[in-house]
């Protein structure tokens, strides 16, 4: 029999549903598996397995029942530590849950434990490794959920996105990761930093557990239009195909995967066009750090102010470039949001989704890096539905994605071109 | 000498700056008020006089240097409790200041105590009574910010408008509220409910001293773009004049006030037009409960989880019908908003501001229900500045106001015309 910690979500759920597994069967196996590579990969910020294991014999009936789940340290836990990968906040104990985190609790699934993100969701790395070279960085800022999916320690885990810190690491550990449309799930009781950009969204190892778990917390339909996230499409999509603004940080097997992709897709009945980036869309890419850093400042304002001392180099960096901008320079950066986004829609035309790299190659060496989002800032600015499929790898072995990219609202859709994308890269 | 507890903001931080008065003997001033005056008003949820003293003789330098401030109870402070009008946080300490009450002490203020809020800013009151009439609502949910302010217990408080939280208890209150621009201030540290709505604003008892302390805050300045907010603007304003989405719930002096005001700003030099609103914001103002409640039940998903019997009966209705409704009329809310306030920008045309009721009519008799936010939901949806200022009494001799509401973006504008629109009531 398969090791439980090797099922999907979606196929777990239905092994609960059916009787053939049970919560805490399946949560153990997870155990086990985290009690084997915890040491090697450092994922969790907290995971107390006594706990865990009581949990999961508490599990809720719903769609997630018994799945165990990885939360990012973000997001508060009223029954668990939440330290926004901070010292500043070490030992924090919130009274309550996020609203995600009691949603996805409502829906059925376990907590298991809280899982790394580098300082704040900012830049500074946390500890966790990159399961498939323990010499390389998971990607950040959802380093742990990321490195604790792609490891089978838990099949998923929330993660969040201001630049690119849901796709990056699920595409440097080789896994799917999914930020939906801007605001599906609510921020309440989530150590926010730009409010402008800032995604609540899930890794995972397929498609389908994507839909599964975001649909559960969003009371939303998620599995494709088209009768399921596995059923076949009446059509195949029109894709735009773009390398981003930054087209030269792409490396070569990069731009060669991306080719690939789109033959595959094309072979598949796909009709693929490039789509260039104009003016407008460019422009909001330039201004996307000056959204996210002036914003993050205004958040941090009590930290930067209390305890500066314990805040890192990088983000004293960042943060004290923002305060020196003047208000306005925001106030720019918010309307090239706005009216790129509104763009969007008659740019991308009778396209169903944008196809384009997760990030720029391989996962980097070392882990005081997490990796550029040069290949997700602008699309997480659009607000719409961002996710990477595994899709081989690079020279050097580790994984690399690709990503479909879709217009505010068409979750469901793109969720359900990336199943199909899937199919046609084989 | 006057009494500096009945000094506005601007004018006690010009005594402070000149030497001729300390924050110390400002805020002996405020406590000697409060002292006098709490047991009827019931303003505060925290006040610790000794803890203000302390805070008065450390206030920094700062453009609102030495200036006692009262913050809302949906705000966290991390000196003292936070319990945003709910028994389940009853004696909830957090680690941090909001982000906004970081800003306001680095500019120089210094919080008195926590004022009284609805509970989570909502439907079900606090015990504060109106400093005009005991017997009569302060209006809410920023209930305890508008009685202290009125009451001069304090010139500058926070107040939050979700729907109409700020402007009408100000109204009724007779005071000024300013409601800026969505996102002037970031909502780190706020016990947030509806992400698309939710706006942090001050309450005062001058719009000079509005455009003090949100500039203050925001790094911005807001003092009127002609010179300084007392000086006199280079021509007179262009309003639209209109009722808004429920005129049959003003009262007949509310009709009455309004026409008197227009009158006022024509023979001020003004132009004042009807602004008939279209259906496009009809139809926003129709869907703003949806948005309001179904974001806020997402928001409050632990609390309805694990405290049930401790919410509110008039809470729980709400947020009960909230998750009984469809995802999609969330996200129909959520375009109705957008479309809305893209399309005001074209209704509005060369108008500078539009002139409206803050509410339906004097303040509510009784403590039991904080009045109608009929006539200010459509506007707080749509994104744009709001300030009420006092303009004579109701039939019962409790105060009116009246309201100026702009485009996004145009707070400084709109702070002028209503300062402008003072001089023209007389």
């Amino acid at each position: 029999m398969t090791d439980p910690a090797r099922l999907t979500a979606t196929d777990a759920a239905r092994a609960i549903a059916a009787g053939t597994l049970t919560p805490a069967a399946l949560m153990e196996a997870c155990l086990d598996r985290a009690a084997s590579r915890e040491a090697a990969i450092r994922a969790f910020a907290h995971l107390d397995p006594a706990q865990a294991r009581r949990a999961a014999a508490r599990a809720r009936p719903g769609p997630l029942h018994g799945i165990p789940l990885g939360v990012k340290d973000v997001l508060d836990t009223a029954d668990m530590p939440s330290a926004y990968g901070s010292p500043i906040w070490a030992g924090h104990r919130p009274r309550a849950d996020a609203a995600a985190v009691a949603a996805v609790r409502a829906a059925g699934a376990v907590v298991m434990g809280k899982t790394v993100t580098t300082e704040f969701a900012s830049r500074h790395p946390g500890a966790t490794a990159n399961p498939h070279d323990p010499g390389h960085t998971p990607g950040g800022s959802s380093s742990g959920s990321a490195a604790a999916v792609a490891d089978f320690m838990l099949p998923l885990a929330f993660g969040t996105q201001t630049a690119g810190s849901i796709v990056r690491p699920a595409a440097f550990c080789g896994i799917v990761g999914f930020k939906p449309s801007f605001g599906t799930l609510h921020r309440a009781g989530m150590k926010i930093m730009s409010e402008s950009l800032d995604t609540i969204g899930i890794l995972a190892r397929s498609v389908a557990d994507c839909a599964l778990a975001i649909g559960a917390m969003s009371g939303r339909d998620l599995s494709a239009p088209w009768g399921g996230i596995e059923a076949r499409p009446p059509r195949a999509p029109r894709l735009g195909l773009t390398l981003g603004p930054e087209p030269a940080k792409a490396a070569p097997e990069t731009i060669a995967l991306l080719h690939r992709a789109a033959d595959a897709a094309r072979a598949a009945g796909a009709e693929v066009v490039d789509f260039a980036l104009p003016p407008i869309l460019l422009r909001a890419a330039e201004l996307h750090p000056a959204l996210m850093n002036m914003e993050s400042a205004q958040a941090l304002a009590w930290e930067l102010d209390a305890a500066r001392p314990q805040c890192s180099a990088v983000l004293l960096e960042k943060m004290d470039w923002a305060r020196s901008q003047p208000a306005p320079l925001l106030d720019e950066a918010r309307r090239a949001q706005t009216t790129a986004t509104m763009a969007l829609y008659g740019l991308m035309g009778d396209m169903d989704a944008l196809l384009t790299p997760s990030a720029p190659g391989e996962a980097p060496g070392g882990l005081d890096w997490t990796g550029d989002p040069a290949f997700n800032a602008l699309w997480t600015l659009l607000q719409g539905p961002n996710i990477t499929i595994p899709a081989g790898t690079g020279p050097t072995g580790l994984p690399l994605g690709v990503q479909l990219v879709g217009r505010p609202g068409e979750d469901r859709a793109v969720l359900g071109w990336a199943r199909w994308l899937q199919g046609a890269l084989g």
